[in-house]
């Protein structure tokens, strides 16, 4: 099944690009959001599920996956697909991020990491090659390169060593790779919120070559403002004919803004986290299903949806399953915000199809604003 | 809506009946097992998976639901059929014995019994009227009447007292209910393990006179042979003209034995509890999931079940959803539980059909005794 990967791109409106990222294991339609799944489930979801929603692709991490239930045992059982039961494609992290965020004890060095598990502190190494290979074990559709991220604020001087060691491990990676064109691989641009950093990133980036580029260390924290500026300076310096990933991202509007600057692809536990805390994202904003206010509403999360769990279950039910700490109402909030993440994408990709996307982002926004229709007096 | 409710014998294969309890909801196929639906939600479960695997009804508990989200606005919002967003038959229980083993400062008098809510210390009684009310607000199907249900073993003179009490709350209760020929009310036998007591309170409730009948008080820490012997005297005593109930029963092999006693419906958290415990039911026999041996077995917990969940992720993934403690671990055990009990009483119908129910006994036990598959070497 060696199909080469491919990205078409059908439709521009501005700096925003209508395309299809295709795969032996299926097309993504892109700009495409894709939910998190990080211990090889997407939270609280049946895979089915997810694929109804209009999910193409899942995240995978591999961090998480390689502490448990282990890279190895995973590529013995068949590949991550076959796993979690996702027979469609599935883009993997390269676990850098989440070494930093959740490990302790981490050493790093310039052949990579050394740090000790969250889970029973054994000790674990992970270079630019090992990440690699772990993908490839995993069966990954979309492996990433091992990256360092760092945290915003950050000074100039650290966002350029970080910058110029995942340089470094963007070749390596690259070279650890090697030609498989049925699998993509994606360099990462860091460089903090320094323009000259990102366009020094992007460009050695583009020089070493890879089949799509991603935008890190943004969504850690800064105003929204400085993450659209950074893609502003960065995406004009990727390539035009390849998948734009910014990862981590984000909110609804996040999003909304940064296909208009050029990203094709997002992801972010956003729907399915909020969905675990008793928050649904709509068409009206997003909503606290813990709050009083909806004890008594029969109406549903929204009626004009065509999903079951905002359409078949009043907001009284979903706020009774929250307060009674019932499974079912994680199942049904993760659901619909999944759904609605999709139905989000869906509409961007009909606007940008129509030449009308500024439009349509203006009605979505306005329609966020007006905010949740109050309960009945 | 005032359509009588019916019950309907189609074959007997020793004491076993094959029979269909009608309602305006739809049909019960008896025997019959409820899947138990506490807190407004078959825990872990979709209703229309919940169905999916067979069910006809469900249970709903009135204790539960008294409570939180209040029977007065389960009734606002359309009753507990529109709230739960499962449209057909529902039998909620009289909340007498979660009182008992849930609630604390409980006080029992001839009017009925006064508790504190096990959620919030705050105060509420249940008398045989109140519980009557409650069930109708909630909408239910089938009523049962409000008992008191003593704890096994226990001295002849407390069953005695509390099978009387639970008589006369028996005759309350049915003229608390009325007429209500849409809805079946069920009186329930107590009397502990005394062959006297039993065939007392079930003589007691035939004059009175109910859709149905339960036996009461078992499945309460007493050992198999003596919950059999238990029906032995005390199903013959009831009509055989109504539907009978063995609340809270039980294992799949308790469900087979009562079966062939004459018993035509069951409830228990069984299934649903193991599920959210990493244990599966299967024709082999339980499985526990967590155990290390399922860590690299790429087979289904049933390569021959219809089930989605049994049939389409592997041990070792299950094994892993488990062990980190994801949802999606609960949700596919539940849901492959609550399914093989369905399939349990699936074939227990097809069996009394043909009159061959002993020796679809012995095959079924057969097959549990065997034990699960051993993994591959
Ligand atoms: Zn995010
Ligand atoms: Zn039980």
């Amino acid at each position: 099944m060696n199909v080469p990967h491919s990205f078409s791109i059908h439709a521009r409106d501005g700096a925003a690009r209508l395309g299809t990222l295709a795969f032996h294991r299926g097309a993504v339609r892109t700009p495409a959001f894709m939910p998190v799944g990080t211990a090889a489930t997407v939270k609280a979801m049946f895979p089915e599920t997810v694929r109804a929603t209009g999910a193409d692709i899942v995240l995978g991490n591999t961090y998480h996956l390689m502490l448990r239930p282990g890279a190895e045992r995973v590529a013995e059982l068949g590949g991550l697909h076959r796993f979690m039961n996702w027979p469609r494609p599935i883009l993997t992290d390269s676990g850098g991020f989440q070494v930093m965020s959740l490990s302790s004890l981490r050493k790093l060095t310039e052949d990579g990491v050394i740090f000790r598990s969250h889970l029973d502190g054994s000790e674990h190494r992970l270079s630019p090659e090992r990440s690699v290979e772990i993908q490839r074990l995993l069966g990954a559709d979309i492996t990433m390169q091992l990256d360092e991220c760092v945290a915003l604020p950050c000074a100039d001087a650290e966002a350029e060593r970080a910058m110029e060691l995942s340089l470094r491990w963007a070749e390596r990676s690259k070279r650890a790779f090697g030609s498989d064109s049925s699998r993509a691989l994606f360099g990462i641009v860091q460089g903090g919120t320094v323009p000259a950093l990102r366009l020094r990133s992007a460009a050695g980036l583009v020089d070493i070559g890879f089949d799509g580029y991603a935008v890190g260390g943004l969504a850690v924290g800064e105003p929204q403002a400085v993450m659209l500026e950074t893609l502003d300076v960065t995406v004009p310096a990727l390539p035009a004919d390849r998948p734009r990933y910014l990862m981590g991202v984000g909110t609804p509007e996040d999003i909304l803004l940064s296909v208009m600057r050029g990203i094709d692809m997002f992801d972010c536990v956003m729907p399915t986290r909020a969905g675990r805390h008793g928050q649904a994202y709509t068409r009206r904003g997003r909503i606290n299903l813990r709050n009083a206010r909806h004890a008594d509403d029969p109406r549903p999360l929204d009626e004009e949806s065509d999903c079951p769990a905002a359409r078949d279950y009043s907001r009284a039910y979903l706020h009774h399953l929250i307060k009674a700490g019932e499974m079912l109402g994680a199942m049904l909030l993760t659901w619909a915000n999944v759904h609605y993440y999709q139905q989000l994408m869906d509409g961007i990709r009909a606007a940008i199809a129509a030449g009308r996307l500024a439009d349509h982002a203006e009605a979505i926004r306005r329609a966020w604003a007006a905010g949740d229709i109050p309960p009945r007096g």
